[in-house]
């Protein structure tokens, strides 16, 4: 029965959805989704973001968390955001317990979505096997000849989930982060990731922790807001369902569509007014006034 | 007879193509995509564009008016521009005469497609059926949860149009816009877009009306350009079938893709040399001379 | 047998990958796939991309010979970065000897691909037959109404690579460039392109000529770079396997995806540190230290 069960887990469903720092304005992405296709021509083949900054693991990271959700079982990610190309960093196939595949170099990709949906297994990439032919004097671009190759085989079905190299302990290499508390009344928190095209702040601060404010729509909450430790922002505003509750140009705290607490202007950008960035150097405190 | 014509009309296709002001930086496209893959692995998903910018209603507009036109009856899309979320604004599905579906708030998105299509038939997205199950506490992305979420379910067949939920009244939101006229010689119109990537304006006349001027290839058209009424642009240029017809940097009208009247730079920026942008703002003056 | 052989060569896959100068911000690539999905619902439609700089035919060049190799033998690729639409330019479609087909004005286009894929046929674009119904009044959007229609009409089998149009003798539009070589111990080529996203320097010099160096991973090396024949940059860095055997921010040389001699900061930009663009105007001689 747990054989069965593990084999319904398993089930690839033919896509495969892609996440880089490559950008879209030369040709890195096509030429990955040309050896996918070269694998298989009944993949679909779809897209996180190709926008993440140079180098960037934990926007890579939080951009999974975003996303990964949202799609249907057996779906497999592959996220190039990778510094270390050509070092010792691990290339791995992460199974979440949700059912979802992630091809990543294990550079702190996973740190979020390891712990949202939980280590059902990992494997390293065997790259005497999995890795494009003829691909072996180029040390420069793992995204194509292993990472995408891999990927694409794992999502048709080529070759099983085992068959991607030998097991690895069921962990992952992490990057720090402050984990959202309440204590005394006051929630504490990090600004994780701005909503770049609105410049809107979110936090990690879920609507779980939230909701222990037991604060109404429209009641009054101070927010400071820290840059290593430095006070760069005090407002106070309402908590809102809807924009449209506060008037134009004005602060209001909401849950975002990932339910965390969040900060933004009426139609403005927050993060441009107030020069504010995220990271693991900005954290947030919030109080009910 | 007549039934089995409207079912005709009205047979989607499993196309649905997307279009936001969310941009490509972050998670959200792909979020919607993935749930729309959680409704079929049978639907083809494709973009018009994600790059509106922010809050522009009258672009997602005419953004829809440049490009539904050229895909196939049946198909579905899901335009997301969306500055009033979560107030009294509609969300609707419009099935136009020609037999494309639109799923947007109605705010104006559908101003120009509504008139230049045809309204078939509207109806108000029933969201107590009509959204992603555990999206309920969600305020915000209504993009993912009732929109991307209703268009596949659409496109895949998995509801009718019918079961949308209620039929509205043949009418939709409208953004004000001066129309193009001929009078005494003087056709007047607006700088409805910029075709952005090039600077070049895009006006709301139309070939047809242009016709009229009874100009041949070659002909000089004076064209004067307002903003709220003061002039900001007066010149004479040329009536060409291309922009290779009058030397580089040079001043020349002609029919855009759209077959509507147009002014450009060959190989330069119209919009950037003289500052001039798009909107109910800008309007219009053209006349042989 | 040849007959077969040819046959097989011809073989079209029904996958059609687009690329032009056109941005992601309007509606013009939208259009182009509804018309390509208008032709067949069967077929999966991909991009190199559409941020290639207006006009810029070298580097529309470029990024063809980045990507077709990757795609599976019998994709149809629709390039359009065409500055003279309108004017006498051919429309034509490249059958290489490798089995890939590509849809473009030979305007320069095919430079790079037609010599290392090699020229198996070229036909041109009969638009009698091979032009969407109803553009025949539009002058300026043959992205859309050939290039795009044709590229979707021969994925499709619709018509077979003979029905395109005539043959033309077997040549193309080429675009001057200097190529690499070696005289004296001293390698001289160009800065091909820029690896935008992260500001490497990528030069035409193959890893077979870099080879004939004979320098160790580690080794020396001597480069100077000029902008129409004056110095803009010298400097020593090491040859190197990877950008993490050079400290932060130091330079390196390393052969890119491509397989061809490129420069690099660990991290940094050389293009925007040194003020380096790329293009014929732009020369580096390399030599051992």
């Amino acid at each position: 029965m747990l054989g069965l069960c593990m084999h319904q887990l398993q089930a690839q469903n033919k896509i495969v959805v892609f996440q880089s720092d490559f950008g879209l304005k030369d040709g890195a992405v096509s030429a990955m989704k040309g050896v996918a296709n070269g694998v298989s021509s009944e993949l679909k083949l779809y897209d996180v973001t190709h926008e993440i900054p140079a180098y960037n693991i934990w926007e890579a990271a939080y951009r999974l968390e975003q996303t990964v959700p949202y799609w249907p079982k057996g779906t497999v990610f592959v996220s190039v955001v990778d510094p270390g190309v050509g070092t010792q960093r691990k290339s791995v196939v992460l199974q979440t317990k949700a059912g979802h595949f992630i091809v990543t170099p294990d550079n702190g990709t996973l740190t979020l979505i390891a712990q949202s949906e939980g280590i059902a297994a990992i494997r390293e990439i065997d790259e005497a096997v999995n890795r494009r032919q003829d691909s072996r004097k180029s040390y420069t671009f793992h995204g194509r000849d292993v990472y995408a190759y891999t990927g694409a085989r794992l999502a048709a079905g080529t070759i099983s989930f085992e068959q991607v190299g030998p097991a690895l302990p069921d962990s992952v290499v992490t990057i720090p982060h402050q984990p959202a508390t309440l204590q005394g009344g006051v929630l504490k928190g990090t600004i994780a990731i701005l909503d770049v095209q609105y410049g809107n702040l979110w936090t990690n601060i879920s609507a779980d922790l939230f909701a222990k404010l037991n604060i109404p729509a429209g009641g009054k909450l101070q927010v400071i807001i820290y840059h290593k430790g430095q006070q760069v922002y005090q407002g106070v505003m309402p908590y809102a369902h809807t924009f449209g509750d506060v008037p134009l140009g004005q602060p209001l705290a909401y849950l975002n569509s990932l339910m965390q607490l969040s900060f933004a202007l009426n139609q403005g950008s927050f993060a441009a007014k107030y020069r504010i960035e995220s990271g693991s150097d900005w954290s947030v405190q919030v109080k009910v006034r």
